[in-house]
């Protein structure tokens, strides 16, 4: 028999072995496979089952290894694991995890499970988590690792290397270590590099860097990784209000916060909350809202087709076309929606340049509008040929495409100013927007010119 | 007067000094701010810049900082720029830059540039380029730089760290060095850290890591940002077929693949390829492409409401609340195709789940079908008092939905059998058949049953 390794056996059929328990390997095959594999692997196997296997794979990892692989997992699952384990098991599985895993997990729980777990824990770890959870998870306080390493600037780097030899290992990604006056206020960095390259004789505060601020604990934490991506950061220091260092944030957290944040624009422009395999009962109920808001907004687009009731009795071939006039708006409102939900995340727009926008925006639609209603009229004319049905749809067109301009440059604006998520909600309102106008000026006149 | 220096001054009061360039600041202010400002900043506020105002304030960046600046920005815009510089001055700007910012740029030129700027360099540069170019943009090869440490495994760390100190000052990013053999063959990596806990008189042999295997340079960018973010990684070695060690990726070029693959996705949806600020005329030629697709498929499902002509000159309600069945239908589908491309990028699904995914995306259609038919049956009988046609709109949606799940699921999957991204071309193929399959489900019914 072929000898089964985490290595000769990929997720793919761990994933088949999993959903047909019966068959080679055998359950303490995959377990002992399991045990084999890095936590983030089992994590990704798990979000890739449907609930039911992935509660049996659950079952089949060792108590020492859970606590790793539920800090790896995404949020949701995440959550609906931990809702399924008793507080008490959940200290056990999470007691040895690193500090800023562990700040990760209880962030998600409700306060009173949180409250057990901290009780539960040493005075000095208990402080350095309290520390973190009192600032907002999407803070830079909130993202935090307390595990800093600190340094005075009137030692030597012999000093320095000796303190450092004692403490066996550093902290995961430690590129630098940081120097604070005897009141812990920061001032400076001291990277590993260089500790490497100079000379050991060499003072703290001569080799320190001390150019770069350190991060307030408050700052938001779209803009902490804007500031690591532009900046090349690995680490960076958190200070609170004043200025003594209280943490460092670390950029495998940054690379979490810019992935979760990617993902949630791409799923909130669908209005889906949930994750991939999510049970039928909660993704139903997740996209319903969406939904139905969608519904009350196709409802009222066709009352405005209704205020056109006799005109489309009278030339049936504008029930036909009007469908053309509402969906180029709803295509063009949504390219201009989306230039401003991505300027506006990556603060690239403000009162100095929206203007330029605004008319660049309105000429793009002029000029497209132009030539596509030329395609338009010239297909309608083909089609049903009437010049006067021609004309109607170019001038529609034209209007509608104006309009989804304006709809798609005001909307998102008009939409933070009342703290709603442009990407999340801008959708529906555009095409709302643009089904109206696209119908009302069809049908409209036509009644106009044709009655 | 106020002094302005680059931290008294926002980059928004700057933007709004080029475009008013007569008011305080003067253009030498400027040039000083410009001067003192992080690369990264300059760049972000040339993004943000309408084309003329960008050409302005480049013109005020003084020669030595124009590689650094040209090296952060977005790519569209690095290629604008590049575009209208004469290859021999744009040697001169970026030969000082490091070797992997310098392949960047590099990578988008054409071949007869990048020949003359390579002949311009010196024999070991550009080999080194050379050995980068030769693998596709998008692979590890692509993405590594060549500015790597490597130590032999019998050297004790004593040795290590003089050779260490002797280069002054490590590359960025430098978490770890790495070990080979005689003949350059990869063997391991040892960190910066456990450099310095280390015994200086313990062996490479004894403190190296071997575990982690090293990426193959024909590795996918995708799988190497997957790779980086499960493990934590802050850098990692790249070797060729033969094992020989040729580079490493570092975290901070990971990030930047991952900002970029989330914003082409983002826009990818609304079918735009320019960015921000990009001038009308480029803006109208990039959408045109998209909204002409779109304008195709408008005319298929008009075409489709065509045939039911006749019955719509006999019952104009048909024509007033077909869009309704048309809509939903488009919503629930793009819900279904957004969960399937986010699902395929993360490389959750595959073939021991797909069919799993299939079954729930039906069933949640059919809960949330019957759901909303109920609320659409109950308003359309209110307001036009007739059960047939409330009955009627209820069927069409649940078909509609029905279809849009199954749509959703396997238009995806085909379009990936023909090599396109379900990201770009999978929201315009799913509304056009929930389009064509709302309007006939809904007048098809009407006209067996009320003709």
């Amino acid at each position: 028999m072929k000898k089964i390794t985490p290595h000769h056996f990929s997720s793919e059929e761990l994933l088949k072995s999993i959903q047909n328990p019966n068959v080679e390997p055998s359950i303490n095959q995959i377990k002992r496979i399991l045990h084999g594999m890095h936590p983030s692997e089992v994590a990704h196997t798990m979000e890739s089952l449907p609930p039911k296997e992935r509660k049996f794979l659950w079952s089949l990892i060792e108590i020492q290894d859970e606590g790793e692989i539920i800090a790896e997992l995404h949020d949701e699952i995440q959550q609906e694991l931990i809702s399924e384990i008793l507080p008490d098991e959940l200290i056990a599985i999470i007691q040895d995890l690193e500090l800023d895993k562990i700040v990760d997990i209880l962030q998600t729980l409700p306060d009173r499970t949180t409250e057990n777990i901290l009780a539960s824990m040493s005075k000095r770890d208990r402080q350095r988590i309290k520390d973190v959870l009192e600032y907002p998870v999407d803070s830079a306080g909130g993202l935090m690792n307390t595990d800093i390493i600190s340094v005075r600037p009137k030692h030597s780097l012999e000093v320095v290397m000796r303190y450092l030899r004692a403490q066996k290992k550093l902290p995961q990604n430690t590129d630098k270590i940081f120097v604070v006056s005897r009141e812990n206020k920061y001032l400076g960095s001291l990277s590993v590099s260089t500790i490497v390259v100079s000379d050991p004789s060499l003072n703290v505060r001569e080799l320190m860097e001390t150019e770069t601020d350190p991060l307030s604990a408050n700052l938001n934490d779209k803009d902490v990784s804007r500031l690591f991506e532009q900046n090349d950061w690995v680490s960076a220091p958190v200070v609170d209000d004043s200025k003594n260092l209280i943490g460092r944030i670390t950029i495998d957290d940054v690379v979490d916060v810019i992935m979760e944040d990617a993902d949630q624009n791409f799923l909130g422009m669908a209005g889906i909350a949930e994750d991939t395999f999510a049970a039928p009962a909660r993704a139903a109920r997740s996209r319903i809202l969406w939904l139905s808001i969608n519904l009350m907004t196709a409802f009222i687009a066709s009352m405005t087709i209704s205020l056109f009731q006799q005109t489309i009795d009278e030339i049936v071939y504008l029930a036909i076309l009007m469908p053309i006039v509402a969906s180029m708006g709803g295509v063009a409102g949504t390219q201009t929606l989306t230039i401003m939900i991505r300027g506006l995340t990556l603060q690239q727009i403000n009162k100095t340049n929206i203007n330029w926008l605004y008319k660049r925006e309105l000429a793009v639609s002029i000029v497209n509008g132009i030539l596509l209603s030329i395609l338009v009229g010239g297909i309608t004319y083909l089609w049903f040929n009437s010049i006067t049905i021609s004309i109607l749809i170019c001038f529609a067109m034209i209007v509608n495409l104006i309009c989804s301009a304006v709809a798609g440059i005001f909307i998102p604006i008009m939409l933070r100013k009342f703290n709603q998520d442009p990407a999340i909600a801008g959708s529906v309102v555009v095409t709302t927007v643009t089904d109206v106008i696209g119908f009302f000026s069809f049908l409209g006149l036509a009644s106009l010119v044709l009655i």
